[in-house]
């Protein structure tokens, strides 16, 4: 088995980090001068490994084996998150680019092809999974042409201008050339931690399904309106966020998570009752058998609290995401090289965030690895993870892309 | 009895709302060049009765009676809303204009002086209840120093200098020249009219509490993180409004109202658990007691909900609002002219919202009328009254005026 070089994983961790450094993390958003410079810095360090390395027209860095052989995609995003942490995205990019630079030293694994990647803007500061999307075909330009900084409002047409990008094609995949993908990222949350593992088999990655409810009330004089005629949108809007709270664990999945993100009252004045409520509501499975039933349940409860308050209610979904199943064959690779490393600190467990690799999924076989977040915390910049299971992530991966690689794992 | 004259009232109303104008509403914030140019045509009104006008440093706009008997002060305020109705202060200061006209007129009444006046800032534009609460010595230099617009953030004391207020000294009231205050406004509510009555009788105005209540959980990723540990602030939040609208009723008084107005969840993205939640919220009353009781019964209500919840809950009362009983023989006086003048259609009530009143009445004794709001509209451009109910209110202050300045009224 080809051992990884711990030192230099370390530092090119270290070394990427300091692309937009802030405090003990980062903030390199998409297609930022810090971001672009990290992008063109790994472009480098594929070229050094004898890649062919190029950066597409949406900032996907791809370093391409010199071989005839399908190789494996090992890789994540390479932006972070704002004001955030270091390993988010960091971690998986950096385990592709020492994956790969492993391979070629190892005289055994020379005929193994690996192909990392730094996938363009999954944290969404554009488009969430931008570039991942862009890969699998699942972007038109018209989408590009649409969309906008979600901080600052620049539209991502004059941010691939600024970064150089405009005019250059996008790289889409050609499933035959790859034997599939693997992706390493912290978990960002801390179910590892608390049950003392420290390797994550990722099953599944859930699908999100995301709504905008708003109700209509009757805006009026906080003052002269009395209790008794008052279509408050506000109440309505509180009314279903506990009608949920009590209602989702009856019909949930034991992995169902669901957050009400934001409530806006319009127009919000200490003196005037809410004659509009907005929410942003979302929930998430790996099962669309139960994604569909929190659908109708929450439709039920919605039509229920407009019925109790006399308030109008819309109910629109604005995401529909699907739930994707990792590679079973994929799995027992990572979980095999985990059960070698570190035996019987490793799980099966589904992702609740989203990752490229459910993207990619789509068209290629594709599995995750996780490695613990202390404290559960990311998209922070304290988020951070033990040396020695960064290490240990590292080392079950590139076993895993082994077994893959040598087909092993049918 | 002096009669007023309809016509030349309701083209004042009229006049008045051509500054501003919007829609059929006004929009004449303070101190904007629509507000200060109709204080200065009121203020020419008033020189045209024979009255002393002047227009103090907070921009109020009296019109002094030039006789040594004290005098009865009669007005509301000059400023409307923000795209807002046209009678909303405007009829009370129109109706003082040309009660001090009738009076002026009227050869039985030429000994009984009235003193016209029009407010600033009532509205809130800057600091609600600016112009009355100057006038009875509530105002510090320091708070009109710290002062901003609440909609643009120009501080009050440049929108005083570019209205050419800076300077001029503030008018404070000598309690000795007046034998009190009277004020007539636009109900606000639908209280007359769904019981079918023109006149409302002002008992007293409600004391408005308004608090800021924070709620402190954990932020985290909504997808990583399980149910079982979240501590979700909006979920806190949610949890106070529906446990307020269930027990407030049980310790409520008759006539209490409660709101909440805004609800700010933090981060505010939809992938993020509020780490916080901000509610604005307040409640009104005319009995100090009950204003007390509902204290009470909050802060129990925002502690329980911190303990179910897990969230550390903070709560401030930012405005302790004191209701004021309006003066029994001015309300007689009222009340009298109103069964002369419209037998069977006037009723007693307390008023939900703020008024000048309430701040005058700390100095003088005072009293307010109130006519129907149609459909209980205002603060909308759509506010309006019928002309009837317009020409009986001014018909039936100027009685309660001649009333109370004959002394018969004790």
């Amino acid at each position: 088995m080809p051992k990884i070089n711990e030192k230099r994983m370390l530092a090119d961790l270290r070394r990427v980090a300091q692309f937009g450094a802030y405090r003990t993390g980062v903030h390199r958003p998409t297609y930022s001068k810090e971001d672009m410079d990290s992008r063109r810095w790994l472009a480098q360090q594929y070229e050094a490994v004898g890649l062919q390395a190029h950066i597409d027209g949406v900032g996907n860095v791809f370093g391409m084996p010199r071989s005839e052989r399908r190789s494996l995609l090992i890789g994540s995003h390479a932006e972070s998150q704002k004001y955030a942490g270091w390993l988010d995205g960091a971690l998986g990019v950096i385990y592709g680019l020492e994956i790969a630079r492993t391979f070629a030293e190892a005289p055994d694994c020379a005929g193994l092809p690996i192909a990392p990647v730094g996938w363009a803007d999954e944290e969404g500061h554009y488009v969430s999974l931008l570039g991942s999307r862009s890969f699998v075909g699942d972007i038109e330009e018209a989408e590009i042409d649409r969309a906008v900084n979600v901080d600052h409002g620049l539209p991502l047409r004059e941010a691939l201008f600024g970064a150089g990008l405009a005019g250059v094609s996008r790289s889409l995949v050609e499933p035959g050339r790859y034997v599939g993908y693997l992706e390493a990222h912290i978990e960002q949350g801390d179910a590892l931690e608390t049950s003392r593992k420290r390797i994550g088999v990722v099953t599944s990655v859930v699908g999100i399904w995301q709504y905008s409810i708003v109700f209509h009330g009757i805006q009026n004089h906080a003052g002269t309106t009395r209790m008794a005629i008052r279509k408050d949108a506000g109440v309505a809007a509180a009314m279903l966020a506990m009608a949920v709270a009590e209602r989702f664990p009856k019909v949930a999945g034991p992995h169902s998570v669901w957050t009400t993100g934001r409530i806006t009252l319009e127009p919000g004045g200490s003196n005037i009752i809410p004659g509009k409520a907005e929410m942003l509501f979302q929930f998430r499975d790996s099962e669309t058998p139960v994604l569909e039933r929190l659908d109708a349940g929450l439709r039920e409860l919605v039509e229920e609290t407009a019925t109790k308050t006399g308030c109008r209610a819309d109910i629109e979904r604005t995401e529909t995401g699907k739930p994707w199943q990792m590679d079973p064959a994929f799995q027992a690779a990572i979980e095999n090289a985990a059960a070698r490393h570190a035996p019987g600190a490793y799980v099966r467990m589904p992702s609740g965030a989203s990752h490229d690799a459910q993207v990619v999924a789509r068209k290629l076989r594709a599995a995750m690895l996780f490695v613990p977040s202390i404290g559960g915390i990311s998209h922070h910049w304290t988020e951070n993870t033990d040396d020695a299971d960064l290490v240990l992530g590292c080392q079950v991966l590139a076993d895993a892309a082994e077994t893959i690689l040598r087909g092993e794992s049918r």
